[in-house]
Formats: structure tokens, C-alpha cells, sequence
């Protein structure tokens, strides 16, 4: 790279957990320096955050559409904006910058409902500029070996997918009390209509069809609220079926007390097996049928996906900073082809897309539906 | 115990899995002495394997109709048999020594079909002999401490129930080779209709029940058979609801590539959970809401139940058959309880019972009818 | 085997730990029946551990010298003995029973004496009966396994061998209470002077030897005792050298907080290393240069040494127990063998000899003179 | 921080991998901009590696004493110098940084002799410049709860240290090869007179004084050199005694096969024992005597000092690369805090100072005289 990329900020000020996560991932590589930020629409806070982030003061905006306007304009404006604020406003922020063909990376979920999820994809479509979602997981070395085993059939056919998404952060009322960001999370209005389901079903959902290289076909599902008072689901269960005659299970939960951040994923094959562990990245266990388990680790597995996103040899634990940092790196390069009018290079293209935002979109929606319908079993759209 | 109890085997002749590993778990706590046995309805095989076992010869039978009365008549006869045939066998053979007045220890499941195992029901109770049906895995120490944990309300209130047992040994058609237990397991007619869900799905079901203390009161189930040519299900979804609000997920599966014999049962309260794998037995995993991971191994758990359950100190390491032998040690004091017209001592109370056996027909029923109905949600019925 | 081995015990009665383990692994595969005993010097203790068990009265003896006598001349007397007494009494009576020609088991240490021990060694050959030392861990089917692998070469020319065992049960001065193991077991006159040294030190240099098929030729050691009174050391450091240029370190220590039986081994050599842990035995790492962990578990390890000593299949845990059993069956097979004058079968010869036993205490006189000359590199002898 | 630190960097050229990982680190937390470099003595390859960093090609040097000089002479010349090269340069270019008042970060070892390291103390101190040493795993967060632990009496007094550092990198004559840095790492003059014992045996000895809060008063050592050719130690053991009683060892290997980076340490005490391994370091195991492991995650491990080192919540994994970034953010506090005459705060008062690096050069020198010495216990100077 030839430059560092000027990325700028919708979201992220004082206290937001996501934001600085986000800028620390995007410093990790070195590709990007952040110049501009409408860190919050509070003008004495969005000021406060830009000092401490020593933005210059004249790039600091409390408006968004202000900020896509200005930047734009500018020769030395923004090459790409990073949207990290609560759900509600993703879909807005991605079309003002969009608009303006200024590239995109935007936390997930898409959007808060389908329509306006499928509305921003035509016109990334359109304006040919990046979309990324932060599918933080898919950064994972070992999450994209995983994927290029079962792509070149190591698994043989695959069977069963067992994914689990289980925390256990809100098992108690946190909403009721001061914490900002359960507040926003389990508010409709700001958060869409599922709760659990939509924060991180959908990160389990994403990675079942990254690692498998399919989507269900159909879903049977089950809803629920353990927290009285709670406006949206914290628990939800369900069955898969795939087009390939595969089954599977999705459990994610918010209330599985003891649980810290338990995404795992296994994957049957008529040939062997995997499973991965968000909470141990740095392992990926391969048991063929009848055979003897194998503990791959990044930077002894020898696929170039893998190394492709790693940095330091094996036994030198990389972790959750590191993936979401492969994600900005992706970013770069897919930014740097799109720019130059190049295709993207293939290492690079394992990137989130504003079409699997789409189909997490269509997950929810089935699994509202089949809830909703008693727990009917539900097709998933495509498109 | 002033002598060891006189017992007698039906099934297990030579190349039988189950029998042996029953023969063994009765003599590791010494309380049993193997006197008779129809061990094979092959004349050849009966006596080979009695020869083998030492048996008397006079006491090698073909026929159970006959062992049960000329057993019955002997002073010295048995005061116990061991049934471990396949399962069509388990009703008539154990009907056929309840009326003689001989107390039963049979291998699960209780029969092929629920009124078959409603009827054997009925009969143990009118003759007031024991019936314990083998769930191996309730015979563990930590699993009777987890329960006890759950009874103490160390968990809060339950609200997620996850188990799962997954194996791979049927993930090929081995019933069409030579496998014998492959044939009679896969077979309708001697396993009755539900394959992997009467197998291994059961053993989950009541694993689940035996922990907490609750059994659902409705599922949503899916059946599948992955191997083209066989007969039942090799894989088992469905979701799970409790009177009390717990949601649950049950998976079994026998396809499950690199898999070998993971029984493996979670349990999510508002105040803690436990996590327990069969394949690491002597350790249970306690962890409190926002707290940290405690490793609770079998002889440093408090509890008594656990330690009535256990031989030998914490870091030598029991299994599976010490559990086995700790169901034939319960029914030893059950049964001596029995005889001398005194109440069941509570530390010998946790073997699994007739009645458990009739629940798990209902189970089976339950899934069977929710998968021919779509997956529709269907009580299990109770009684 | 066409009946079971008479079996006597010497030691064992109510309230010891050791002798129930060995009754019990004796049970196990079913090769023996208990038929005599000298359980305890104390007539009355005796007498009851006796009832307890259903021994023959007659055949309850309070002095082991008798009891052999009386054995011999039975035409239905014992066929082994089993020495469960503390360490100060194995010699002596050992002794008693190979004079008139009685096969012995005989719990670890051998004596507490080198010269003691070579005393034995030279009278076990002269008489040509089986000697065996149980030392335990040697049953295990991975550690037959492991020896295996080193034996083919998979791991190339030896290099590191680490070997540790840890506990914490002598953390505070327990024989200074009611603790009659801790009394015998800290006291000279009855354990010898090794305390951590002798008693777990030599299963630590017995595993490590068992499967490397080496020895050390040097060591330079220190021992320490930590809890203030005790007259034996309770911790053991040392480091080793091996002829082939090997280099190796053993720990043991019995105040070790928190360690309940940790016993572990591994073994580094040019192409591969393995690791062991006894406290999880159903699995072997064996692990490449520069490769993938692979976890080799009991049962679906291929090699004929681990099947031999396996009961059931992968995934259903066997423990300590059926490693003691595994001596004991090893040694049915021994006894049958000599007493027909036929060759010990290869499957049936892991088992640990007297001279096994008589290494152990040059290790442990290695061991002790090494500390006495302040950590001096100390030959180890050897015959 | 009101601005960032400009940083300056020796070392680190293209292909170089400690280099890259301090700039990575560096960048982290985001207190450090990188202006100035000395990357590479060779003019071609120190001018590509700036370009590569987009360093101003005026402040690309090819002579650190040149870029001493004039980086001191510059009003906006670095504040600080990261010091990569192989060992045999720390000490003189460390020495050219100070003497012009800039402060020093330098990669360890401190020096290749305890003389030269000394005389940079000497000059550290009398500059008032910071000198850190980046023992890396001193920044893990649980490394540093693990140091709460002890220091607040949680394990009850210290027995027992088991520290060890096994590799498998050089267990091949890689410097025979076209390695680099295995060829500078094995070459007495570039990396001292200590191989493995220097590299690695010196972190395994700086975390077991960080966490235990003490040093051994004496050691009793072998070295040993696996591979033939090689002119410097690749396997290092010994023993270890302290001033209080407490009794330890120290393994280090870069030749064990199939192990990756396994810096692994345990504590025990007279109350309760801790264990760490590098390769897993978001858990910590705390197992209070005769009692229940408890697994320890950062994120959930409450003391202050381990959260002042942590990102982001329990179950998203940091690793080694945060760890490394957390000695860079503390010696940014540490900075600002002397350049502003105020006293070091608390809580970036972990960092490794160079009187550690001296103590680092009198355990080499012990180890390496008492290897000399036949393995003879030998003194561990100070100061």
C-alpha cells in the first residue's frame, strides 16, 4: 500500500465499547489512519471524544450528513467511513456515505429490518463502492482454514452443523438500570425487532455459512424471554435443514449464566469433523470418522487462507483484536482494487458483504416467522 | 451384606458387548456372584459361553421361560437376573421373571414399544421386585453431585437445558456387513422403531432428567437418516420445553464423524451452570453468573451422594465402568432392602427406575409423533 | 484360563486404602478368588475383615508365616499372594511365601532396603516364581501404547524425558494427627528413608523407564522436606542423564497445593514428542516436529500392547482401576505360564519384576547419596 | 496523553520478525508514532524498509549513532528508541541513545555480558532515561493478577516454582541453512555466550520472578547442545533454591519437538498453587490446597492490576501481541511521568527495568558456572 487510507468515524465517542474496538482494529496493520469522526450527536461529547482521539477539530462533526458532505468534498477527505453506531442508524449512516461514494465498513447487523438491509445493497450495488460488515469471527485464521478444508472436501460430504452462540450478559435486567448499551440492545426501536437473535444468532448464523460454504434452506425456531420486562427475545433454539440434505442445530443465548462469549461451531462431514471455539482461536480440532483427533494451530496449518491472516508463529496466541483486524485489512486491499478499478485479489475476498448482510436479514426474518407460527418450519429467502 | 447375591444372565454369550461389561461391573464392588445364565438361544453358544464363565452346566440355559422356573424352584436359585439381550427381548424375559418372583436388572431401553414397557410396569409394581433399567451414565459420581446441585438450588432457577450424545460408529452401512450389533440396532423388529432416538437419544433424555430433577413437558422433534438402506433414524434434533419455562435443545446423533461416545449435558440456571461430559467423568464444571469456572473433580466434591458413588481418591481416575457398577451396587442394597420388607436407603435411591423406563417410551413416542407431524410442538405424555 | 487363581493377601484389613484397590483389581477381569488372608497383626481386626470379606475363618490368619505354611500344605491353598502391607514388612513376607513356593503380588516399593531388595530378587529367581511390583500406571493401555510408539522409533533418538508426579495430601503435617497412612508413611522404620522420594519419586522414575526402555546412568538430586517435624523429605527435585546423551529432569512432591495424583511424562526425541497425563488416561499426545497434535485415545489407538489392556471401546472411559487390573490379569497370565512350564506370552510381559524393584531402590540410594553430597552428579547402579 | 510519543526505531528491517512485532505493538494502544529508523546497516535494504514504512527518507539512517545524534538535535526528534537488533548491539547502540537523553525501549537480553550490561545501568540510572526490557509475558493481564495473587498472600508462603520454555524451532541445525535468525541466535559473537539458556531460559526466569516476587539464591545447572555443529546450548535444566526455602526448576528447550512457544509456570504455596501457560493466556488456574481448581479469565479476574492491562471483555481473547503492546503503553506513562518530573504510576510501575536486565546477565553467568563446575550448586549474585 502505497498509503495509509483516510477512514473516518460515524459513532464510537467516550464510553462506547464497539467503536474503540474498531479503531484498534484498524490500527493493528497499519493501513488506515483515522481523520474525521462523528463520534456522537451530543456536540459537547463528539468533541470530548475527537480531542482525546486528536482529530482535527474542524473534522469533527455532530452530524452526519454533514460530515458525508464535507468530507467528500475535500481533497484530502475520507476514503472510508466506519459505522459503529447502534443498529437503527446503520442503514442511514451506509446510504449518506454511499451516496457520496465514500466506501463503507459498518458493525453488523445490516440494517433493522430486511427492506431497508435490501435498499442499501442496491445501491452499494450501484455505487460500486466497498461494503463491509464486521462478521468479526470470519477474521479468524483458523475460522478461514476451516472454510478451505471443507472446500476442498476434507470433510467428504457434510451431515450435521452444530453452532452455539452463549453469553451471559444479560441474564439479569442490566436495561433497567444504567447500562447504556443493554439499553439500546434490547430496545426494538434502536436495536430492530430481535433481540439475541439479531446480536448474535446472527454472528453464529454467519459463521456456520462461512465455514460450510452453504446456507439453510429452512428453519423451525423458538423465541424466548427469560428477563421479565425484557422487550426482546434473549434466547433462541432452532433446527436447520440444508438443501444438501444436511442438519443442524443454532442455540444463542444472552442468559446462559457462566457462558463469556461461547461461539463454537462443529461441522460433520461423511469423512471427518471440525470444531472451532471463538474463546480458543488459536486451535481448530480435525477428527476424521473412526480416527484420531488432530489439533490444528495457526501457524502450523498449513493453508495459505490461513496464513494469509496471521502475523506472528504459532504458540504466540493472536485473539478477537487480531480477527476484527484482518477485516480492516481485507478491507484495504479490496478498497485498494476497487479504487484502481482492479478485481479483487483472492486473499482478500473472504470479506463480509453488504449480500451476507441480506441473508442475515432473511435468517431473522424466517426465524421470526416460524416462531411466530408456532415454530412451523420456515423457508429462508435468498435474494 | 451378609452374602453375595446369587445372579443370572440372559443374553451375552461370546462377542456380546453389553453382557460382558454387565458381568463386570457386578463383580467390581463384589456384591453379585454370576451362577446361571441362558446366554445365547444356541445351544452350541450357550454352553461355550457358560463353560467359559464358569458356570455350572446345569445351570446353562436356552430357554429363559425355563431358567425363570427352574431357577425359581431351586433353593439356591437366582435372586436376580441380568437382561441383556437385544431389545424385543426385554419385556418377555423380564415379564417371565417378575412372576416368578425374581427381581430384574435389564439394559435399557425398557422395551420396543410404550404399552409393552406399560405393562412390564404394571407388573413390577404388583410384585414388588426391583426393576432398574441400566442408564449407565446416572451411575457417575459428579452426575449424581450435579443433580444434588440442581436440588439445592445452587443453580437458581433452570432455564436452559443443552445435551447432546454424538457418536460415529454408524456412519457407515455396517448392518450391511457383518456387524452384529450394527444388524439387530438397526433393525425395527428386534430395536424397535426409533433407532438413534431409542439408542442413544434416550440416554440423553434421561441424563437431562436425572440432573434436573424435571422432565419436558413438549418437544419439537426431527428425525433423519444420513446412511442410504437403513431402516431407522441415525440422527435426532429437537427443541425442548419445560413446565417450568426452561427452553432445551437434544441432539443425538450416530453419524457424527470423529465422535465416540459424547454424552455431554449443560445446564444454564439464573444463578449458575454446570457442564458435564461423560468422556471426562471425573470432572464437572460449576460456574456461577459472571463468575469464574470451577473444576469440581469426583473425591474432592463435597457432596454425599457423590462420594456414596465413589471407590477411590480424587486423581485417580474412575469410568464408565466403575459407574455401570455402581447401578448393580444400588440394586444390591435395594434389593436387600426389599427382601427384609424395609424402606429403600436414600443413598441407594437413584437408580433408574420402571417408571423412568415408561417416561422414555413416552419421549420416544412424543418424537416420533412431532416428527411424522412436521416437527410440530407435541406434548410428552406422563403415567 | 480354565478356573480362577487362588488368591491370599497379606495386609488389607478394614480401613487400609491399598488392599480394597488391589481386591478390587483383582475382581475385575475376573482371574482370581480371594480364598485367605492375614489382614491384620490385630486378631480381632483380623477376624472381622475377614468376615467382611466371607472368608473361611480357617483361612484368616494373624501372622503371615503361618499363613504361608498353612497355604502351602492346603492341596486347595493359595496359588499367589498379594503384599498389601506397609513398605517394611514386603520383604519379610514375600520372603515367607516364595520359600514354600507361592507366587507373589506385591505393592511398590519392593523393600526398604537395597540389599533387602536384592535379597528377594535372588531368591524369586532361584524359586522361579512370578514377582510382581504393581506399580500401577504401567497398566495403562496408552502407556503400553506410548512405550510402543517410543519401541518403533515414531519418535526418533530420545532427547528430553520430563516426568513429574505432584500432590498435595502431605501439605501439612497430617501424621502428626490420626492419619495412619500419613504415620506409616513419613515414619523410616516403616517406609524406609525415602519419604516423597520412595514413594511416589520411584513411580515418576518406574513411568519414565517403563516407556522410554532406558534408565538414567546419572542424576544429581535434592530433597527437601517442608513441613516442619516430619521426618522424611516431601518434595524430590533432580536432574538426569541418560547413556544415548538423553537429558532429563524428575519432580515429585507431596505438598504440592492442589495437585491431587498429578502424574505426568513426557518424552521429547528428534522426530516427536508424547505426553501423558494419568489423571486423564483414555488419551496420548503425540505430537511431530514442527507438526499437529494428535490425540491418540484408548481404544481407537491402533497397536496391539494398548488393545491388550483395554476392556471397552474408545469414548467410555476406563481409570486406575482397570490399570491395577490389568497387573493382575497380566500376572494370571504369567502364573499360568510358569506353572506349566510354558513361555511368558509377549503380550502378557510388561508386567514390572523384581528387578524392576531392585532398580528402584538404586535409584533411590542414586537419589539420596546425591543430596548428601550436596547435588554431586551420582552414578546410578545398576544390577 | 496529550500527544503521541515520536518513536525511533534500530533494527527491524525488511524480513526482520521482532521488529514488526514492536512496531505492531507500538501502534496497539495508540500512544507512539513511528518517525525515525536506523532499519537496517545496509543503505539499500534500510532505505526499502523506510519506504516500506513510510518513514521521511531524511530520518532513514544507516548509522544509529548518526541518528542518536541527530534526532536529539532535531526539536521534533523521537522521544524514544525501540531497540531489534540481534543481542551484541543493545548495549551499544542502547548506550548512544541514552547519552544524548533519549529514552530507550530495547528487546532483551540487555547485553551479552553481565559487564556490559551493568555499565549501561550505570548509565540508565545517572541519565534518568527510561530503559525497559520487553520481557513480553510480564504484559499479559493474568500474568499480572497471577503476581496480585502472590503478593497478596493468596498461595500462603512460597514452596515450590516450576517454570519451563520448551521449543522445537532448532531442533534441526536451521543455522546451517539460510536462516537468519537462527544463525545470529547460535553465534556466540552476535548473541552471547548463552544459546537457549539466553533466548529463552531468561524469560522463564524473568516471569517466575515477576510473578513470585522473588529471585533463587542459588542454581545447580546443565546445559547441553543437541545438535551437532551447534556453538551454543539448546537445552537448558536446573535446579533452584531461594532464601525463604522454597525449592524450584527451570526447564528450557528449543529443541522439544512438537512444542510451539510453551512458556508455561506454576507456584505453589503453603495455601494454594497457581498455574499460566503463555499459549493459553486469557485463563489462569487458581487451586487452593486440597480444594477446586478455579479457571481465572481475564476480563472476569477482578484486581486492578490486570484490568489496567486489559481491552476488551472476558471471552474475546487478547494475546501476545496486546501483552507486548501493554509494555509499550506503560513505558508511555512511564515517559510522560519522568519527562514531567512526576513519580512513576503505580500502575505502569510493571515494566522491566534494566536492573532485571542485570539480574537476567547473573543468572546467565550462574548457569553457565555451574554447568562449568560439574552442575555444583552456585550463587546467584546481585546487584
Amino acid at each position: 500500500m502505497t498509503r495509509r487510507l483516510r477512514l473516518g468515524m460515524v459513532g464510537g465517542g467516550q464510553g462506547a465499547f464497539i467503536g474503540a474496538v474498531h479503531r484498534l482494529a484498524a490500527r493493528i496493520d497499519n493501513h488506515y489512519e483515522l481523520v474525521a469522526g462523528a463520534l456522537s450527536a451530543n456536540a459537547v461529547r463528539a468533541a470530548a471524544s475527537a480531542a482525546e482521539l486528536r482529530l482535527d477539530p474542524a473534522r469533527s462533526y455532530t452530524d452526519y450528513q454533514e460530515m458525508a458532505r464535507t468530507e467528500a468534498a475535500r481533497s484530502d477527505g475520507i476514503d472510508v467511513v466506519a459505522i459503529v453506531t447502534p443498529n437503527h442508524l446503520h442503514a442511514p449512516v451506509a446510504t449518506a456515505f454511499l451516496q457520496v461514494g465514500i466506501h463503507v465498513i459498518c458493525d453488523k447487523p445490516l440494517a433493522i429490518s430486511l427492506a431497508e438491509g435490501q435498499a442499501l445493497a442496491r445501491l452499494a450495488r450501484q455505487q460500486n463502492r466497498l461494503f463491509a460488515l464486521t462478521h468479526t469471527y470470519s477474521g479468524y485464521p483458523l475460522v478461514r482454514h476451516a472454510r478451505a478444508l471443507v472446500a476442498a472436501g476434507e470433510l467428504g460430504d457434510l451431515r450435521v452443523v452444530q453452532v452455539e452462540y452463549a453469553q451471559d450478559w444479560l441474564a439479569e435486567p442490566l436495561e433497567q438500570g444504567s447500562n447504556k448499551q443493554a439499553g439500546w440492545r434490547t430496545d426494538p426501536a434502536l436495536a430492530g425487532p430481535a433481540g439475541c437473535l439479531g446480536d448474535i444468532g446472527t454472528h453464529a448464523y454467519h459463521l456456520a455459512g462461512f465455514v460450510t460454504g452453504m446456507l439453510p434452506s429452512e428453519l423451525a425456531a423458538e423465541l424466548h424471554t427469560f428477563v421479565a420486562g425484557r422487550r426482546v427475545d434473549d434466547h433462541v433454539q432452532m433446527l436447520l435443514r440444508y438443501a444438501n440434505g444436511a442438519r443442524g442445530m443454532l442455540w444463542a443465548s444472552q442468559v446462559a449464566s457462566g457462558e463469556e462469549n461461547g461461539l463454537k461451531l462443529r461441522v460433520y462431514g461423511s469423512k471427518a469433523s471440525i470444531s472451532f471455539d471463538q474463546q480458543h482461536p488459536n486451535e481448530l480440532w480435525f477428527t476424521p470418522l473412526g480416527g484420531t483427533a488432530q489439533r490444528i494451530t495457526r501457524g502450523r496449518a498449513a493453508g495459505s487462507a490461513a496464513m494469509h491472516a496471521t502475523r506472528i508463529p504459532a504458540g504466540h496466541p493472536e485473539g478477537y483484536l487480531e480477527a476484527f483486524a484482518q477485516l480492516y485489512s481485507d478491507a484495504a486491499l479490496q478498497i485498494a482494487a476497487i479504487d484502481a478499478g482492479l478485481p479483487i485479489p483472492a486473499e482478500a475476498a473472504l470479506l463480509t458483504t453488504v449480500e451476507d448482510g441480506v441473508a442475515g436479514h432473511h435468517f431473522i426474518d424466517a426465524a421470526l416467522a416460524s416462531h411466530a407460527a408456532g415454530g412451523q418450519w420456515t423457508a429462508i429467502s435468498t435474494g
